[in-house]
């Protein structure tokens, strides 16, 4: 825009004109069309997160495209990427590594992307179930540049499980709690805890479950107040929110 | 029926074929008007436990009439009565005793009923708010003859508090487990004590609470297996349901 | 606990010490790791009832993998065990036994795990679409030490099936009755029989049915007061309800 | 439309007009407005039922007009109108007659409306709680000129209430079941009677009743074919389908 | 009932007495083990409606067997079978014939069954798409006895098609309308015809269709009154109500 | 945006202040403060429609001085306002109209307020109980100058009423369609007229019609397609869409 | 109809038998059978659009011999064929083309049909998983003789991509905007051009999406007044409504 | 427990009993039993929030005891406390500051409580309507030692004030954005901020807005990633999660 404005100031530029070029311009100058989809590679400066590409939805060949032009900033990374999908991608982009249970394809090397410093962040998982959701977390937040620990099957039945964990999730300085089924876990870390907790409903379980609905429900009327949440089985959202965060408790 | 007792006194009858023909034989005799609905006598004959009166639709005039004559057989109860139409109530019948917090009305005198030998009960309740439905459980188990440990405000936010009454509940033979919200309180329950557990969910809450369906939901889903659940805020059901069990745990 | 105590008498722990270690000493030396799960041995001690995998999350190897860790105590079980997973899981175990309509696989004798003595159960089953509940709910019954009665086919369409059945039914101590559509044979059986009734919705049913949504519902709102429900299809959940029960109406 | 077609042939009309008028004309002449709504003298004609006001939405005023134009056919009734409201209505028709059970208010005298002969229906009600709805129903059922039999209080989990008086109702050519909760009375009616069966679910009941949704869905899913439903609380169109049916099956 | 019989041979009892004794009589001696299900051959005296097989949930083997006993009273037909399931069937049983639109599969010659004498019914149809659940209708009708008229792809969009068939389906005694998505075409049906309507959902549609259960609640909330409702794409349950009714209104 | 420009031409202004100024320069002046609420005196200009005031969650004197400020540009207006509310904004602002059954106040006159030329908008109602609903529709398409035609109580269930009116309502240029229950009539109207159908389901109904849920889902799973739909009892929504058509379609 | 009204007149009809003839003609005379379906061909004259096969439940045999039925009237276009589907109905009429992404096959000539003249329509879609239905609304709308202006990838979480288009977006006449998950996008586009907007809910997203019910009811309740809703992924209805009113906009 | 331990080691009591003790005292020595609730002083040293009251369900009488009770730390609040109820709060403790619009009550003065040092939040509010649930947020905060910028008003239909406002939102650490209806409003601040979004949906809103279930959902899948959510209208759940956020954050 300053370019812009100089030319003003110059009179290379009438104010009309001017006017017409700054309204469309500093949007104008980040599209770049791939396929039918437009790469916005100055997100990360707006919000601080590069494009993570939802693979659901795509074929091998867009996914494969979108992340060779998103690898451009250092890495990429792609998720919901089933095994066969995966090996596709890989067919076109041969540097593709894939994460099977996290259903996770990654180009190119994050620690090249360079992120901003990042306090650490306990991923929590209630169930052998609920493995895939927390792993997802686990990896979207290590690309983002977050040291992660990793705490898993401590369900609420077992509350020995979870009391033999509760220094090692203490020690971190934000927590991702992923929970199936009636998600009591978060509720429990609640008041056990005094870091910010971001809660996953997975949709681990069957019958009244409804796909998940119910942990959805149950996390957001816990009793145990500052716990937020994110959609069933979002992973990607959990990582994202608690990276923001870990990033604002970071000391040198 | 007279006829049957009548063969049976001139020997045409043993007493033993005799009670086999009136446990089958007569419905139509045991019907007994009273207004538009029909009192059954021998409704604890068959299932062990007397009608209970379900207030909230019936009028003033109705709850009277209907626990008079259920009185005759000793004790009779109704519940969900508000305050306004309990005074109304005693004006017609001056017995009339009143537990507002639980909205129950009872005439008569429970002992007078003489209930088979029950097993006691713990009344378990997460929060203050869940109180009216675990006191409306715990006078019903005590009306039907159960001795009935009360324990309140042990929500999972706080397991301290939990753990602080966990010898209590564990001395009952049955769990009576009252909880709103995502009614976390009977998963963590289900894994501390090797008792049943009759869980009962409450419209308490708001928003995505969804008067009490979440609660339900949760409880259904619950990973702690051998919960069982009532429909939400039925005391009455929970109270049934394991006094029904505490007998058959009574030892003399 | 008593060994680090007597540590703190000999003055080999001092008191700062000791608090540390007691506070994760009783729960972590139950934890023993298998792959990403915690198998939990004293679960049984705790709760009366030992782990029961549930098979459907899980690949064949973990199932494998934990039945055999869990088998160590004597037997073990897996539910939602299709039959081609079996068939992986017994190249694993060639000890597995499996069966089909109740899709469980089960490994090691139940009698070498020595259970509590227990009372008699009565699986109770509206049509034969329910069958695969039942037999999950009867077989998990008998996995755990339940002597079991079965009686199936008795929908309340036709009262008089139920009504020949109706001896064998009450001869039992407990009752689970399996039901999906409109799930209206246990509010007939619970005034029928005084014996404690768990019911079970099933997933039986289309259009509004709703994958056995209209069937829980119906049971939570069922005029006959007492019974209790458990999650939809929840054969488990309703033995291990049900034995709880049972053990406690166990007379030698 | 004789008077057009003569006109035409008499050439005092051309064609092109003819068919114009033609279009609007059968409908047209029956339009009647009366404030608002437009009163239809025809629909009895055209269908076998006269308007039957829905008084829920209206005013006194707007009750009072629509009764007394419908009235000019011998007979008119209004439902849903509350006590207050029917006061009201009486104050501006002084012959009006109000049940108040029923919530029903009547002018004029339906035998004066010749009604078609018809055949007797079994109004039949699972618990007192329904009774306003079964009694809508009755009411609405004679004065489409049919006989009604009422047999109330005959839930299922007191089977032998129903038993008592099932011969009243086979002796009925249709019958309407009016149920709330869990709604079983009407699948057990579909066993033991071989007669059309509309059922009513009622509002009645509470927490996961979900008012009356329950009941409704528990119906449609019944195991006993051939029962057929309304909407929830509707005695009004249970009884206009049961009285279609009970005219066809009139015999002198 | 051997003994009832041999009574009136003697002449012991009027054969209207003894009538009466066997319609209430005892109901296990019918019962008649089929496998897991209980075949109950006197269901067509009590209720009038011979057993329809359901074979959605029904393995080839158990829909085989079943027919096969239940068309030793003439015929038998079983539901919900698609092709390839069909086709296993018929190599048990070479007679067996096949719809596969309705994908019914029939046993036997319901002609031999001699049902009732029945008035006609007419199967109205609202989209092609809807054309399944109409043909079940209609053939399980024709099983049961009745005439049946086909009226399809009449949807109210296209108001003409259905006013060009409205005196084909007056001609009927009783109408089934079959409509998906909005389902508007009972309503308009009904303000046309003054027959009993019964509706029949489909889940045709997408969307906010959700499975046919907008179709439901809209045919529930009909302003047409006198419409009643059987389950989504229930075309038995319709054919079996329409048929009761349809023989209450048959003229010889 | 142009003085801005102007000054840095003139050197006035660094390009830097000005590209802070112009970020946050076209849209701060545009707002003016009253009370809480922020009133954008420019909305019209963009959109082509002026702020209507949502009176439901506002208090009197919110409402009054939100109409005082928005009054200033010739006429203002303010929905779901009952009839107690307005006259205490009436005591604020005495120029107030108020029409009742609308429930809309309205301060100015849209005469002065000189809207764009508009073609004609028909708003046609199923039932009397819709009115109100379409009243609020017909009331603001008026305020923002539309000529509307009223066509009221022409249900589906009485077609001949629809179809005496059809000829007014095929000379508007846009069709609001306003309906509750089962909402029929728009499906039928989509077949009859070639006009933009704008559907405003209404919460008019008893139970399954769920406050307007089922009557939302009947209009967008209409089989006529072309249909669009506006939120439950949203008259507002539905004429702010047919004006803003209704304009396109005008010729002088 | 003139014909039979000219009969009247020259006396070769009377008008008794004229009245049955008019009362049947209209409708009967446009009706045309192929197999079950009936193909109208005078739809486009009465609401100004061709018959569109909605192909999801149909073979490839009854969209061939449909589509082959339509063409005659020019062109002919059918909606949610998959392609294997495609591929089977273009063996039987070799001349169709498709479109897979869009999932429509089409045969004959658009412009050989001769539509009505028609302003633009600019299709806006959120994401590129929005994709599908925003083609499909595109090509319906390009069928019926619009010219279309393609916007994609334009969601608000980039704003700056919108806003580099909103230019492009004010020059259309109408605007379809297609948008799943949350679906803000219609709301932002409401407050920034002010031309009629059809919103189109998709069902992209995962969890509490709902598969679309929640973008669905977002648009419902939109802020921006004036948008209406179609059916989840209800390409065709958007583009429906929109040539309706942009043929209404056309300027020669 | 030091004080257990040391008496350990001295020999005053045996390690047995002193393992009893351990398990009960660290729990029981904070429970202060007021009425029935029981105050948790220890609350805020395990989780960094002292208890707040939750006013809705609770008498004047429970409120003020239970503040009083609290106040002994320094302050104490209660929400959903009603204007009414306030005031009889009041009369019990005179020192009571009461917001109408937040409905919270405070007891004793927060700076006394002396909280943690803490950055800055943002509470960001779409709609005047929403403003009492973003003021409830906002004083919470406050209340908890947060500093609170407030910017109301800035809903997405007018985006130019959300853009007028958007550097004092960049200028916090954490942002709290309070929408309902359709909730776009945080989707487009996650496009435009890169600080940790706090989400709250609101009950604003009529018809298809189902008392905050859309908007709640509309936030759960907004495509811009890193947005977290509370409960419907719950302000503070909200403030409690962004404060232990902003502690973090915070800087000397």
């Amino acid at each position: 825009m300053l370019e812009v404005l100089a030319a003003v100031r110059a009179g290379a530029l009438s104010p009309e004109a001017a006017a017409g070029q700054i309204g469309a311009l500093p949007f104008a100058e980040v599209a770049h069309q791939v396929g039918a989809s437009v790469i916005d590679h100055h997100r990360e400066l707006r919000t601080g997160v590069p494009e993570i590409v939802y693979g659901a939805g795509k074929t091998a060949d867009q996914i494969a495209q979108t992340l060779h032009e998103l690898a451009k900033d250092g890495a990429a990374i792609a998720t919901r990427v089933d095994a066969a999908k995966a090996a596709r991608v890989r067919e076109l982009e041969p540097a593709l590594r894939y994460h099977e249970l996290a259903r996770i394809a990654q180009l190119g090397d994050p620690v090249a992307a360079r992120r901003p410093p990042c306090a650490s962040i306990a991923v929590v998982c209630a169930g052998t179930s609920d493995l895939a959701v927390a792993e997802e977390a686990a990896l979207i937040a290590e690309f983002l540049g977050a040291p992660v620990v990793r705490v898993s099957d401590v369900g609420v039945a077992g509350l020995h499980r979870l009391l033999a964990r509760i220094d090692d999730i203490r020690r971190a300085h934000v927590v991702i709690a992923v929970a199936g089924m009636e998600a009591a876990l978060p509720s429990v870390l609640g008041g056990l805890v005094d870091r910010p907790i971001i809660a996953v409903p997975t949709s681990v379980g069957y019958g009244v479950a409804i796909d998940g609905l119910i942990a959805l429900g149950a996390l957001l009327t816990s009793c145990a107040p500052g716990i937020s949440v994110v959609n069933i089985d979002n992973g990607v959202g959990a990582a994202v929110a608690a990276v923001k965060i870990a990033r604002l408790a970071w000391r040198p």
